[in-house]
């Protein structure tokens, strides 16, 4: 009876029973999945998905975020959903540790892209298929996460399933084999993390969700029971599991209300770090700085230890190297991450100068910074609640000089000024064709 | 080091390398799955997937076997592995009730009819892709299967990718990449049985495999140790496991000569009834029975006991049925499982003279049967390995003989003859066109 009651709320649920603050953080969720997107799409991983094009010669069908090129529904869903996880710069719900924009939101843009739907629809699928896969992580976390699963493909294909479904307007009969196509589908090994093959997980997550709503429309039959069967995904997939968690006050509470998004390229846990540095930076300069001390959590050392990270990529999981960019340069994106950066020997300077103290007292979210200056005077900055958690969410204008920072330099600075703005008013299109020219390289 | 001595053993062995036997083996293998493919190409799921070509525009590359219709070389993968599982009617390897061709044929074909690759190429890498599932099926079988995975696309996957990966001349680093993408896209809920989602399982592993190592080939990385890794295949999906299995014997011990071909379109429990059936219906005819007794195991007749099959599909549960048709007809083929066969009032008559009698001391692969006539004698037959299994395997001719009843039909007996001879020289072809050219409908 869970799918069952999970595809009634879905399908019954008007876009007038999603409450204003609901629809505002839908939209701040997908321009902050639209900047990492747009952001990561010249890696070079991204590349190489695109040459799959030519392997089946795709059709030019909608387009890639942050490029010229076009390419197919299915295939456009993977690489878009790829490229939004390939900084780890995405949205986040910290109660599952799940990325619910990646495996959905390419979904309904492509769709809405190739069949010209209007905003209104595109924004009401996105929120359903983020809430629907983000209860259904609920349902499962912590012990599916535990075992090994990425939950953000594992339960991002039913989000992905659920909002194309909900665009392609299946029945409920139909809406409950899209979620047995999506969950038979369920895939994604943690083993995967620190290889290109990561960031694929919820690219091709959005893929096998959005081929399941697409086979339900043509009345492709699977089980309706796909969640509590004997033999179903909570039972094979999640050693413990809550199934009640689903359902539980459908359309009063809002998982959606608890994504997070990042200020920051890296791992949450050196986000008090910056926080810390940044501030440190504002009052003294870095020549007047003997060295600075950092109070931390033991874990936090234990993911972010490394002292000498030859990579940009390595620097996310080097303390020192944040902190020094942090102080350096006020800010911790994708371009303090970049290769040359941390071969910098003004970083490289004065990253000799950060050094770290564990303390079990401190929590993972908190820091205690201290700068001793050349003077003999030294500087205290305490940080609870980094930016950018839900107790100290980024504003919407930290969101906007995010989504600018990623994308300016790869869609022009005037087009991501115009993208935030429409981005906000995507439910009042009548279609999606001015937005997705925005997002084009240039 | 698992994944790694896999990978080396697959790269290694050379075409020479392979047995005559198990080559010969390879191809009854290809030859019974292209029948089943062919087979059951115009099942309305067919149409179904294939409607997908619309949906993305998907471009004329390569063949539906059994139809006219070309697709891109990703959805034709998917559509012919799902085609050949669709009347369960393809090769089992009973060590593991493993379906090997369905998820490799396919790519293997597919690749080949693109890119134009030599018959012997095609054999050798539809060989290794086969042998490489199964040993991954064995070092995870029985418990990965019992927790609920459908083990022909859960570790289909990797011998697709193999295949794929062989055809496409990986080196060893890109072909552990390869086994990392698709083996965490390992999928498939044994909950799909009886939908028409149990046979896109098959198909899709077909179609992730392929895109693992298309991906691989560009250097799109991976975990090299995708079997044995902490959070990695066997440690996540399966609770208990035995990795000495992977490679145990490579070059000596083939499991592809395991790999047993179905005579009846059923499950099979049933199959020593039908030769039972088969057998009394060749020394008494209809009106002289005035019952027949089967005893069996009660195995049997917990997955077989449908006394009043609504329709074809159900009357492959059905002993009674089943009897009925092989007595009447003299053989289980599809055609027997029509929709019309199972409510003709000929067929009913005699399906209510068949009764069954359960026995414990009767092996599932075992039937004592006896059929008391109208004038007070009794016939009886005992049937112990069944035909088809390994003790008791399907001669050429049998396999020649169900090849052409399901391909007759659709290409034509000429073409289905000259099919079944191409097949056992597809090592000596250039490429595959002239063999592709006779699985078109007509």
């Amino acid at each position: 009876m869970v799918t069952k009651l999970l595809v009634q709320n879905i399908v019954r649920t008007k876009t007038s029973d999603i409450p204003e603050n609901v629809k505002l953080h839908g939209k701040r969720s997908l321009l902050n999945w639209m900047g990492a997107a747009i952001g990561a799409s010249t890696h070079p991983s991204v590349d190489m998905v695109l040459a799959l094009k030519e392997d089946i010669n795709s059709a030019d069908q909608v387009s890639i975020f942050g490029r010229t090129e076009k390419v197919d529904l299915l295939l456009g869903s993977l690489i878009n959903g790829m490229s939004s996880h390939i900084f780890d710069y995405d949205d986040t719900h910290l109660d599952t540790i799940h990325h619910p924009s990646g495996p959905v939101a390419p979904v309904v843009l492509a769709l809405a892209e190739k069949m010209n739907f209007p905003g209104e629809k595109a924004l009401h699928a996105f929120i359903l298929g983020c809430e629907a896969e983000l209860r259904i992580a609920n349902a499962v976390y912590p012990s599916h996460y535990q075992l090994g699963y990425h939950i953000t493909s594992s339960t991002g294909v039913f989000g992905a399933a659920v909002a194309a479904g909900l665009l392609l307007d299946l029945t409920e009969e139909q809406m409950a084999w899209a979620l047995g196509i999506a969950g038979t589908q369920s895939f994604g090994l943690r083993e995967m993390f620190g290889t290109m093959t990561k960031p694929f997980h919820p690219g091709k997550a959005a893929q096998n969700g959005l081929m399941a709503a697409l086979l339900a429309k043509k009345n492709f039959t699977s089980s309706t029971e796909v969640l509590e069967a004997k033999r179903g995904f909570v039972n094979v997939l999640a050693p413990e599991h809550d199934l009640s968690k689903v359902n539980v006050q459908w359309g009063e509470k809002w998982e959606l209300l608890k994504n997070a998004f990042k200020p920051y390229a890296c791992g949450i846990v050196l986000h008090p770090s910056i926080d810390a540095c940044i501030a440190l930076g504002q009052q003294v300069k870095a020549d007047e700085v003997e060295r600075i001390e950092l109070a931390v959590n033991p874990y936090v050392l234990e993911l972010t230890g490394k002292t000498t990270p030859p990579t940009g990529l390595a620097g996310k999981f080097s303390i020192y190297h944040t902190a020094a960019i942090a102080f350096l340069e006020g800010d911790a994106g994708e371009s303090q991450y970049a290769d040359s950066k941390v071969n910098d020997p003004k970083v490289i300077e004065f990253r000799a100068k950060i050094s770290t103290k564990v303390d079990k007292n401190i929590k993972e979210e908190d820091v205690m910074a201290t700068a001793y200056l050349k003077d003999g005077n030294k500087i205290e900055y305490a940080v609870k609640n980094a930016t950018g958690s839900i107790k100290n969410p980024m504003s919407d204008q930290d969101l906007a000089r995010k989504f600018t920072k990623l994308t300016h330099s790869i869609i022009g600075g005037q087009h991501a000024n115009q993208l935030i703005d429409i981005m906000y008013k995507i439910d009042q299109l009548d279609n999606l064709k001015a937005l997705i020219k925005l997002t084009k390289s240039q």
